[in-house]
């Protein structure tokens, strides 16, 4: 095991009818920003309820942020925060509003000359200060709502890029599983892959004795692989939702991954697909990861034997013939869902391949838990997805 | 899955050579107490790595906190804290010196008249304030590290008392596996034993349909199962060490036990072995549990059977049998570290079991996951350790 320092402070409130227990958690003379996207609480009886628990307090509401939230409708927020001298940011949404609003904190106090930097790493310093965030989740995913990362798009350079920092994570974060009860089956499936895949990205790498990390981590897949299903069956199964929600969370609350080493090349290429044709986050996590698999299977062949045993069952065969089964379940499990893994069916060809390629070349990333995906090996991913 | 609130600030500084880390972490301008036990921390080095990293702030010490912590000794140091205006303790030990430091950090502010109180309930309100605490743990055992509970002994009435407060949480705590190097066999084994009734004691009471709750507990029993017995056949294993560590801490951070049910009996019942005949607290634990299972064996059933399954490959026979060796094969463990897990193993026979149903009586307790645990059920537990 690795040397770590783990921190996280933000506080769960899980539950059935837990949002009206917001007022407690709120400031009392703050000025609140009550920041959403694009309908969908309206219709799912969040926002009544939060507004309900939030009668009496000074509040502002700003409305509009996309799923993939672009820095362009956060800046028109900080505007609003600076303008109106918003003290807290209630975000109630999905991983998208969540990420909305760590950017838009820190962006609204930001020392530097230009809040992009926040994203492209050019400050130098940390990140010293945002607006205080709370939380109301109501599409498990991201994990967003116990950390300190997020995601923002630029539109005008069809850029996605992400930072993380502590001073964004949020004071509190409500999750009512009852949320899930209303969402379309695309979303369920789309945050069930992208839990699933947050948790190999800390646990598909090799070995470094870290027994326990390894269980919590295959604790979350299973978990993972037994209640998707069942809410995708019957959308108002609480237990399954709640299930689902719980391990949505664990998978990127920094816990599993804590002493161990981390490979986020998954997210990297996938965050490309997304920026260059718009694919759903999730979407892109399930196309990349069987190529990842795929091209570093010498590099991770004893975890992908103990995901195929621990996780799929497959103890019979040679090493060849487990890494390939290992491969074909996590595939056929993503189908399961309901989710294509290859790039034609989201019509994606090989022009979108060199132009991803090409960005790694320029930018000269090597990802990876070696640091040895380069473009190269970013190309053999993605020919195998075709 | 049940509702829950859960949230844990402990920043957590985990593995070798971080103790040098202590002077980024403390306040710059408050006197710092530093509070010890009996002197092991001398012998393996942790004192003058500590003294060395602390140099330059102002200081003092505070040693000879006991194993079980007595309150007697705590007032002492809860005088020496308000004389010298101690603004920070630095608890530097095993859960004894942890424990004693949330104790003496409420104690010096307590806003009630006594404060035994703390311990006895008696007070009405929550615990306001503490000085803050930070720590360097030498001992994987209790969890204390990461949770804010405390356990005190009072000499003058041979009372053993609990009390939990978000307040006296630490700060920070420094995980050095090398700690354990120094260790006796008795104290690792205790230590594991202790780790391992503090998982159970969240996990096996009744399915509530939380299957992530039951894979990181189960999680944790595995990987104590596997490690525990590496450092007894060789103390300088510095990754089992870690792996126990991380395990013991994780086995009481609150996390396991969110959302299900939970069980203290087996503590409740092995505090008074410990204030009666001084038994060590991992001890008691390893007695009592096998009782618990046993008389509890038709209200755990399921959970008993899955444990059976999962953690010891028990998977035929029928369910009387499947719970005698899930039974058999805890007592086992326990035994294989060089516990003994009967009373007269520690010359108790039954007249302590008379006097210890007496306190229940008495107090109308009424212990474990349905509150059935009344004091006739406490003899039974007790009359199958004979």
């Amino acid at each position: 095991m690795y040397n770590f320092e783990y921190k996280n402070p933000v506080k769960i409130i899980f539950g059935k009818g837990q949002i009206a227990k917001l007022r407690g958690e709120l400031p009392q003379n703050q000025k609140i920003l009550l920041l959403y996207g694009g309908g969908s609480i309206f219709r799912n009886g969040v926002y009544d309820q939060v507004k309900s628990a939030l009668e009496g307090f000074p509040m502002l509401e700003f409305g509009g942020i996309e799923a993939n939230p672009t820095y362009e409708t956060c800046m028109k927020a900080v505007e609003v925060v600076r303008q109106e001298k918003v003290g807290f940011i209630l975000a109630v949404g999905g991983g998208s509003v969540l990420d909305a609003a760590k950017f838009i904190a820190a962006a609204a106090m930001f020392e530097g000359s230009d809040p992009w930097d926040i994203l492209t790493g050019k400050y130098s310093q940390p990140i010293a200060k945002a607006i205080p965030i709370g939380t109301v989740l109501t599409l498990p995913a991201t994990g967003s709502e116990m950390n300190g990362n997020s995601v923002i798009s630029r539109k005008s350079t069809t850029e996605k890029l992400a930072f993380s920092s502590p001073v964004v994570m949020p004071r509190f974060s409500v999750l009512d599983p009852e949320c899930i009860f209303s969402l379309p089956d695309r979303q369920v499936a789309n945050g069930v892959a992208d839990a699933f895949v947050h948790v190999m990205e800390q646990y598909l790498t090799f070995p470094v004795n870290a027994p326990l990390q390894d269980r919590l981590a295959e604790g979350i897949l299973l978990t993972l692989i037994e209640e998707g299903p069942k809410i995708l069956a019957f959308r108002n199964d609480y237990e399954a939702a709640a299930n689902f929600m719980w391990s949505a969370t664990m998978a990127l609350n920094g816990l599993i991954g804590q002493g161990v080493p981390q490979d986020w090349a998954t997210h990297g290429i996938g965050h490309e697909l997304t920026a260059f044709h718009g694919i759903d986050h999730g979407r892109t996590l399930a196309i990349v990861l069987p190529g990842v698999m795929k091209s570093m299977r010498a590099q991770k062949e004893a975890k992908i034997l103990q995901y195929g045993e621990r996780i799929w069952g497959i103890a019979s065969g040679t090493i060849p013939e487990r890494i390939d089964q290992a491969i074909a379940r996590t595939v056929d499990f993503f189908e399961s869902l309901g989710i294509p893994t290859r790039l034609p069916d989201y019509e994606v060809g090989s022009e979108t391949i060199d132009r991803i390629c090409q960005r790694f070349e320029v930018r000269k990333s090597r990802l990876g838990e070696h640091g040895d995906i380069d473009f190269r090996v970013v190309r053999a991913i993605l020919e195998d997805r075709l």
